[in-house]
């Protein structure tokens, strides 16, 4: 039993790693369930809540079931930043005990004990065990994008879901851009009536999503994006516009020429009424007032009226008036109570004290931020949207030195992944630092709050938005609550597929693929979806902005040209690619394998494993021939199809040559090499992911 | 283009089959979504809940997009009894339209569209047709029984989706029995509070549940069982009890001696305040009353005052008893403007007039309550908690001459599905028969309103619901909406897996198992689901009830004794019996391959399919080893894992043979026969239903 213990704990699965955790002798047996004791009043929500989510893995407790007593010391109304999120958890073999200061820390207790049930021949149980732990940092969030793409109620319900279990405590909304305004303003309805097209959260939507996040210890931060990104606004209001206003709700992407005029008392009179019903509507102390990207062409005022109105308020630039109009946005919110978050071109040296940066070019507006006295977050290296592999992500730590974040960057974007993109990140990259470092130094250093992962949703659905988050938020999201020290990247994963595992089975989050209505659009009939499955957990979409400004648009665009994009708000996104999880788990489990199996050619399970996933790719001609004559979108993966039938013949000889613990022959290593040059020339906008674990196994070989 | 809407409506899975369906030249095409126009006020709300149906499939209409105008004359605020339900749907190339009476009429039409919606090389479209449409039979009902395990809301908000899309109409709620007590009673508090462990509907749930299911059409039909299966009530009221009273709320499952004491005073009380409860709750003109298996004994007063009260009221035995119990319940709810529907245990000289019987013993008590004037529902061979395959429940027509109904229960009894069970199923049905028939012929012939599909839930749970219900109810759907001379099993079953996968496809239903708490409970490892997918489908459960009496206990019932049950109300439900469909849809697909294979043996995608299901067999042993090694339950059925094994080799001998266009040899078939006799000894409550196909297969050959 110790054996099992041990093996547990080694790499038994906690995501994110707990601070301390010490396994002790023995097992608490669930057999006849588990029934949650509350060990204080604070406590009886959370345990009513997550009973029921027992329950439905263990069966309701008999009278013989152990008891877990929960002992909360007290409950908030809402969580706040800097609240105790410490929890204790001591199990044994007859019961278990959960103390923490708050809801928020028993939360995190019970989400581990969910985590922690295991399986086997005696029946469940949770293995005996002290653990001691606590977030590392207290802004741990995500943002969501509606405003490209409505995720409605019960997507964003159940988010709050996978993010409890990720340990995560702020969720970012991102509420207006261009495409759309996503909220219901009880006092200006135009805003969602005309521009809430594709959906927006209604009042009573909002009340029920912000108690359903306080139950899960989860702060929600609005973002109104002002003063750019205003096209769903001036489409609503085209009276307020600085620069042009649309005629029509925009539909394009990429930075745009809208934004609010700010020397218009209506501008101010509107912001006034959003920001009220704001503030009514999120009970959270911090605001997120936006501030990216506005165009400084646009705030480059010629007009007498605007020019004097500068010379007035003593604004030189349009820097300047981007910071005036900061300030105004700062002052209203302070007026009700609320602290603010910005972007980081919010950073100038007239922006008020006191406001957060949230840093999304880089390292060097980190450092600029704290450097100046400004609280921060770091989201930078963390846009899930790029369809980087969760190792890179995980590789960014906001609380390093700053020469050792930037190093990562840098790291970053020479990763073999991104090697077909490598110009374009590092273009960006220098852009950005280009832009920072202006700004005074302040007596006192900021505080690194934390961070967010941002899932910007130009190619995100409700329907796609699981297979798209959770294999890389759990990167980011071990990164803010786990000691950095005590991390590595193969340990991370080696969780990583037990707990998308985990996700699927206690949440109604399904980071797999395989949605039934996604598969009809794709034209799959069920008897075609293994092997539909085979073949998408082979590949991937490719990265950074390759989609999104097409593979053309990336060339044209590293020769200085703009070319037109593949992709606009109307894009339908029910294409194979579409459906492709960024990070192939699939590929995880077969790198793993391949060395299990060299480390142990006698591991027939493994063995076989590995042979299945060669079984599988051989056959994929033969089994979706009739959905490629079908289907133009299959039919344009041909290549893949084929290519992955090759790769089954590579993989089925190297197989042979581990069993026989022969080295991989020369003969071999040629016709991967070949294979690898060919799947490199684009493919429907997807890589050959499988290429990867088998290209990595032959490098440990040489 | 002609060819593909010919093969489409020749069987091209409507399903209840319509009434009058015209296939006509050319197709809508839908690549840029459909949008539903709202031709008449009343139909605006339809329209809207529709509109994002469709978009799930087709993504949100762009300004191309043809339109389908629904036109509904008047909106109710509640279906009805009687209702018109017709529609009139006419697609064209370039657009639709869909007129109805009433809203639950274009529910239907909107239902068909969605069941009608295509996906080719070119798209998705709709074809070109005119349907006019309309059901059978006014009451077209599901039984749900919350009682013996409880389902919560989402649970039967869900299903309200999938009877949506069988085109029945009404959902009765068995709301009480021996076990539970499963709605809030605001003047019987105790009620809920004490006897409805496990889960009750609160009062706003159930007004969300009738405003749901009136969206959809489906009246919500309440049962409160009375005055027999009083367990609950009489856990909670021990004061109101005939005979003896539980001293703990009830797990035993099987009739019980629990009924209500109708002498008192109180008893009547209480039933009066339950009853308003139940009439402020549930807004349809009927209300159940139950009436069933009161056992005589208990009526069979033997004390002083209440053979004075019998004296006094004139009751002369157990069943006048009941019978003047029954006229006092109805004279409570005709009061309160209710009708009332009972089980045919309530037919008696003494019953009032104008009450509806629910026939669950068999066509004589169907025809005995129509021949006394009673309005009749039929539920008798309908009952899907048996296990009985789909045909079985197909074959049976209450329609159908009094005969005509007689003999084909009688033939139920006596299908090769149930050969091992006969004996019981007949004994069962000697015993109703002799029950019913004293009654006096009434003047005018009561009237068949249609029937229900009952699935009691002593082996249900919420998770389980799905799987075990959608095969069977769409037997019942058709039975109850279509003609009955337009039917044949034959063309059921081949609609029947495309309208399974349409449920899963439009409604969160999910119909086919694989849930992945389920499989963690089962200690299924994520890379065994495949296997154990595959192991599933071709297994099945005992029949009848063979599980709730246990094997041991159906002998013994048939030597005339007793046998304690295997289960009750806490026994956990989370073994691989529990999960497998009672109707494997793969082994009809099986099946139809055989055939169609033995037609053209050169069509090779039919072989390719035939020679996976051999193929997954064959390796069930290997890939199973370790989860048999590591859990009781999979070890339990090593010997079906066995026998699907040997079964693979003779599929795959048997293809060789087909491929030759060979007959299936001597040896062959008699290796067969060895292997069913074999697998007819019981393993683990399950049956190898893979055998089937090929048994049918081999008869067809012969």
């Amino acid at each position: 039993m110790q054996d099992t213990n041990t093996r547990m704990h080694a790499g038994h699965g906690l995501l994110p790693r707990p601070r301390r955790l010490e396994p002790r002798w023995g097992r608490l047996e669930l057999g006849s369930g588990l029934l949650l004791e509350v060990g204080s009043e604070p406590a009886r929500a959370i345990a009513r809540r997550y009973q029921q989510r027992f329950d439905r893995l263990l069966g309701a407790p008999t009278a013989e079931a152990p008891t877990l007593r929960v002992e909360v010391q007290a409950a908030g109304p809402q969580p706040a930043i800097g609240d105790d999120e410490q929890y204790r958890l001591r199990i044994t073999a007859s019961g278990g005990e959960l103390g923490a200061a708050t809801p928020w820390g028993a939360v995190h207790g019970l989400e581990r004990c969910l985590q922690l049930l295991q399986q086997d021949h005696a029946g469940a149980f949770l293995p005996a065990l002290l653990i001691d732990d606590g977030p590392r940092m207290p802004w741990r969030g995500l943002l969501l994008d509606l405003a490209r793409h409505f995720f409605d109620l019960p997507t964003l319900l159940r988010t709050l879901d996978g993010m409890a279990a990720a340990g995560l405590n702020v969720l970012h909304l991102h509420l207006n851009d261009d495409q759309g305004f996503r909220f219901e303003s009880r006092r200006c309805p135009r805003l969602h009536e005309r521009a809430g097209v594709g959906g927006y959260l209604r009042v009573g939507e909002i009340a029920a999503l912000v108690e359903a996040a306080a139950a899960r210890g989860i702060r929600i931060v609005p973002e109104l994006d002002v003063p750019g990104h205003a096209g769903a606004i001036l489409f609503a209001h085209p009276e307020l516009a600085a620069g042009p206003a649309p005629a029509t709700l925009p539909r394009a992407f990429g930075p745009s020429r809208y934004a609010l005029d700010p020397s218009l008392d209506a501008t101010w009179g509107l912001l006034e009424a959003v920001v009220d019903d704001l503030v009514e509507l999120f009970p959270d102390d911090y605001v997120h007032l936006g501030g990216d990207e506005v165009h400084p062409e646009v705030y480059a005022f010629a007009d007498d009226r605007r020019r004097a109105w500068m010379a007035a308020e003593g604004l030189a630039d349009p820097a300047a008036v981007q910071a005036w109009f900061t300030r105004g946005m700062v002052e209203l919110l302070a007026n009700r109570g609320r602290r603010v978050v910005g972007w980081d071109e919010t950073l100038h040296p007239g922006m008020p004290e006191g406001m957060t940066v949230q840093a999304w070019r880089g390292a060097s507006a980190l450092e600029a931020a704290l450097d100046a006295g400004h609280d921060a977050l770091y989201s930078a290296g963390w846009y899930l949207d790029l369809s980087y592999p969760a190792r890179l992500h995980y590789g960014l730590d906001p609380g390093a030195p700053a020469a050792e974040l930037a190093a990562a960057e840098a790291a970053l974007a020479r990763s073999a992944e991104l090697a077909d993109v490598r110009e374009g990140v590092e273009a960006l990259q220098a852009a950005a630092a280009a832009t920072t470092g202006m700004l005074p130094t302040a007596p006192e250093r900021g505080r690194l709050l934390g961070g967010e992962a941002c899932l910007w949703a130009e190619l995100v659905t409700a329907e796609l938005l699981d297979v798209r988050l959770y294999g890389r938020l759990a990167a980011v999201a071990e990164r803010l609550w786990s000691n950095p020290l005590d991390t590595d990247v193969a340990s991370f994963e080696a969780r990583l597929p037990a707990w998308l595992t985990h996700i699927e089975r206690v949440t109604d989050c399904r980071p797999f693929s395989g949605d039934p209505a996604m598969l009809w659009r794709l034209g799959v009939a069920p008897e075609e979806r293994t092997a539909v499955e085979a073949l998408f957990e082979a590949l991937e979409p490719v990265r950074w902005y390759k989609r999104l400004l097409g593979i053309g648009g990336v060339a044209a665009r590293q020769q200085g040209r703009t070319a037109e994009r593949p992709y606009d708000a109307d894009t339908r996104l029910d294409r194979p690619v579409d459906q492709l999880a960024p990070d192939s788990i699939a590929m995880f489990v077969l790198r793993r394998a391949l060395f299990a199996l060299t480390a142990d050619p006698n591991d027939s399970a493994t063995l076989l494993m590995l042979r299945d996933f060669a079984g599988r790719w051989r056959m994929l001609p033969a089994r979706l021939a009739s959905l490629q004559a079908r289907s133009d979108p299959f039919a344009a993966l041909t290549p893949r199809i084929e290519q992955l039938a090759e790769l089954a013949e590579l993989l089925d000889e190297l197989l042979d040559q581990v069993v026989a613990r022969e080295p991989p022959g020369m003969a071999l290593r040629q016709r991967f090499d070949e294979l690898a040059r060919t799947a490199a020339a684009d493919v429907a906008e997807t890589e050959l992911a499988a290429l990867r674990p088998i290209a990595a196994w032959l490098e440990s070989q040489a």
